[in-house]
């Protein structure tokens, strides 16, 4: 069989740990052909390719980012897009297509399964938000990097006797939050599905720096206050009395420094932690969601992806990642609060 | 309720962090006071203690090892053991027992919760071959260190066209070496459930040097060549006749400069694999481990242990850590069996 | 003699192993008793201290920040505080002060030094630009976090054919960002010594989009376009029409796009660049400048800092520090340009 | 001109940094062509060649080991050596040769000078015991290593009361165990520049252990006991009677456990020290001596390799390299001392 392997969305840490399990083990147990379409569903429509064979996966393993590049098109944003995809795929004779990449991406692949085009999805999102699977490859890594830099707030936080903040990714899930804020100890986490309170921020922080402890605040960059978006651009104004944009990071800071006079600091982690090599547990989960995306492909389980479900990996419909956000249990974020203040 | 701690066994990565949560929850949450066996089932045979207050876990979290000390004293090494560990918790007035640790230590918990004690466990193994549990705490630092000496071994090799063996933790159960080796981009991985051959070994390797390539090959420290001890033992000559003692990575290495006329050197990671800071996801795994165990206490779930499944704690009887040692699953390491040689 | 010791301004990797080398070797080698002053010069004003003996320094060595605390309290702000300072000393029987920090912390001790107090100094800049020594411990450390965040910059700039700009620490002079532009690959780099002409900039990130290739642009806080600051605040506008206010490295990122029609994003590494355990080397920077500061205590080398030249620890009066910055050579910039575009 | 460059000798991070760095000059600067030859001086004798030109070099930064590939071949070995080199030279029509290696590299290097060829040494060594030189590249990134190893083992220690062994590289210089003993906060260091007395490490190992200290000791390699050689082998019997090999690290362990009944155990580190992506610093030194390495061929600076003093990169004549062994100061180990016990 000829494979299409792509790669869609915001690149994450164990892409190309995916497509070097694929094709290492896709072309000597069954003897596949690979080809590579650049910048995702771009590639696709404009049958831009690369070699994707076993030399051209040599080294991918511990390699962050993806060697096929990434994008954002959407094919279903034009009308002729599934023609244009079709087209492509004859030109090239590419019997199937391998997709990795978060919900836009697979939300594609769906309607391109419901199209009839043979395709399985490998899940792929930093923010761990997509459903249907335990874990998605690339999170690991953005918690660990998130966790290092909160270990060396602490020490500043403490010499300095200030609240630091840690604006971390998560635009709809506080997934990153959690963990990191679990792991590194942080006295407050603050997460898009359940919206603050600064007053009991600032009870949290006042009541720390009565025991001569500073503070350290892990908010996702979604989180929200009470009130809504409408209070996070409220009284942001700068010295000329204009009004700033910034992250939820930057407001909370200012709150706390004009309602309590303790300084407050905050570092937006940012592009640092979607980049890079990925930890040993991504390595091992995108080795393996590669290596059985391409047993779905020869067993023919179009419109599935692969998915991990305890110490096993499985493989589901697709529509399962894409049907609904998968966001942070109120329980488990119950748990994390006896740490809070 | 005055709950009594201990860590048995090897130290690992969390135990700190388990201690912190059990304390962090318990006191607030509970009105639960807290007393610190010294060194395991000793501390509690010699009623050694010492405190274990919010202020005594301050700072835990990132610390690797544990600060109550371990040992592996057995109690029921001795006639009356259980007699004086009864009259130790009598006399210090503790209600109930939290055993954080490894078989013996959790086969020892589960004996004294026959004997009526009021015991809850807290699986702990760097090795991850405790039944019950889809992973413990310990086990991704173990691994993430082995990975990371992996892929600063792969250009010591390449550089000198070598064969590079590295040894890993893993008496009984090859989990290290498995990830590890999938995360490192191993050429070989060899576990204890599992023989091997030396002449497969020899053909992987002299197969990549016909590339140019060089190899790593990682291997448990319990892995077994096909033949066994004997054979371990045999032609294990110092340059004074002697027999050599040694690990069976250091016999494969000799093995196979003498069949092939390749440079094969051996590293032997030994304990930097279970001390230190532990990675975020066992500070996270830890700290739910630790939050549940003390929920277990309050609730009376005597005789259970903490369990991971899936993204879930659920807690489960002690025997189920020790009924069978959890070893890896043949369908498991055949998937890693493609990037062999 | 009971010697006094206090660390002022921004906190720094290496504080700690400082306070630990000078009281490890003060104590047994020449009977010294210690006294700590909380948070800088503020703690020598208003005589509040800290116990600063020997267990008080135990695991001080891989811990960052400071245990004394910090602050940028100037004593010679009021008019009575070198007054107060003598009534402090006095009144604790105060012998002798370290103070360890930067410019203002060392010009501070070189005026009271003046005064005819017995005081010695220890530079502290993470930036690297005080005069009289080679280095200052806490710059390895940040130079080393900022190089690993250009590692794993590096990848998602490729992935989505990006300009990534990675903004760092230093006002005034451009060390952390020429080692760590020429230690992580950047294809440019812009310090505070030499204006920038956008222009250029904009030449090196076209010509690498031309051969498919992303581009990191490693720039100072304190850089500077031609036309200055002026320039910096013009055509900052956000959707309303108000000022936007922002770093260097935002500006630029906007002119950038803006001007190539390319994406660029900026990381703004902040407070992690100076937090978190000091490297191997910054270690033992920090000790032997501890070691040679409690040296220079005993032989009555008042007025001096410990400096490093070469391998060897030397003592320098204080003024060295603090005459002149210690900027980039602009024959030293010379040899990274080679590596631009 | 056309310029060949090899790296012999074991490998050390930071040799694809010089590599790179020389072509990304040499290239556009001076308009040089390069040659790469394989395995050191054995690819020059057997004119066994690759292409080193810009898209060769692309991404060897932060890569550690060699491109090029080592040996120890030495072409004087052979009464035609010189010969051959000639006429190597001759036919591939390399004017100018740059060799990066240690002691034995560099010696070739100055004694084919000697006989009229083009040659300029850029000196490397993970041990830092080559002359003539502060610091060379790969050495900052060993100590790290060990350093952070030394940092996992305390948690270890502690938790077991355990004496800790660490064994290093150095066969005959004691930099790497003097600067990660110091960085690590090690109980001891043992150098090959003085020899121990096992009964003074008893003492510290006993006296710690007095105040419920555990211990960790740092040991050369090439540290050996008082008595010397002879002492190491005497007394190393097995189970079944037999002399044990093994190294100095694994001598002492066996040492104190008999001799205090206390529990000792020896890690080796091994090749891990020397592989791997180089540090920030190791990169820029490398990076800076390639650079100034391609200037002296430029200049015709034969018979000259690179160094550094101070902050300054500078050429001297190959014979300092290679005229003694830098090994460690009596006065700088005595610095260390006040932290043992």
């Amino acid at each position: 069989m000829r494979v299409g392997v792509l790669t869609g969305g915001g690149d994450c840490p164990g892409l190309n740990a995916v497509l070097r399990a694929i094709v290492r083990k896709g072309v000597p147990a069954f003897g596949h052909e690979f080809v590579g379409f650049r910048d995702g569903w771009r590639g696709v429509l404009e049958a831009d390719v690369r070699p994707l064979d076993i030399p051209d996966v040599r080294g991918l393993l511990p390699r962050g980012g993806t060697v096929l590049g990434s994008s954002r098109t959407n094919p279903f944003a034009t009308d002729d897009g599934v023609q244009r995809i079709r087209r492509s795929l004859d030109d090239l004779r590419v019997d199937a297509l391998i997709a990795i990449g978060g919900e836009d991406t697979l939300g594609v692949a769906a309607r391109l399964h419901d199209e009839g085009l043979r395709v399985v999805g490998v899940p792929k999102t930093i923010d761990n938000d997509l459903g249907g699977t335990d874990y998605t490859f690339g999170f690991d890594t953005a918690v660990s990097i998130a966790t290092e830099a909160i270990d060396r707030l602490h020490t500043t936080a403490e010499s300095h006797h200030r609240v630091l903040i840690v604006e971390v990714m998560g635009r709809h899930a506080g997934w990153i939050a959690l963990h990191a804020g679990m792991a590194g100890g942080a006295n407050a986490i603050l997460i898009p599905e359940q919206r603050f309170s600064v007053e009991r921020v600032l009870g949290w922080v006042e009541s720390r720096f009565r025991d001569r402890y500073a503070s350290i605040i892990v908010v996702s960059e979604g989180a929200m206050p009470e009130g809504g978006a409408e209070v996070l651009q409220s009284g942001r104004k700068d010295a000329f009395g204009h009004a700033r944009l910034g992250g939820v990071g930057d407001w909370l800071a200012q709150q706390i420094e004009s309602r309590s006079g303790r300084e407050a600091r905050t570092t937006v982690l940012g592009h640092v932690q979607r980049g890079g090599t990925p930890t040993a547990r991504d390595r091992w989960l995108a080795t393996r969601f590669g290596l059985h995306a391409i047993d779905a492909v020869q067993a023919g389980e179009w419109g599935t992806m692969t998915a991990l479900r305890g110490t096993d990996i499985v493989t589901v419909p697709l529509l399962e990642a894409t049907k609904a956000l998968k966001t942070v249990d109120p329980a488990l974020y119950a748990e994390a609060e006896v740490f809070f203040g």
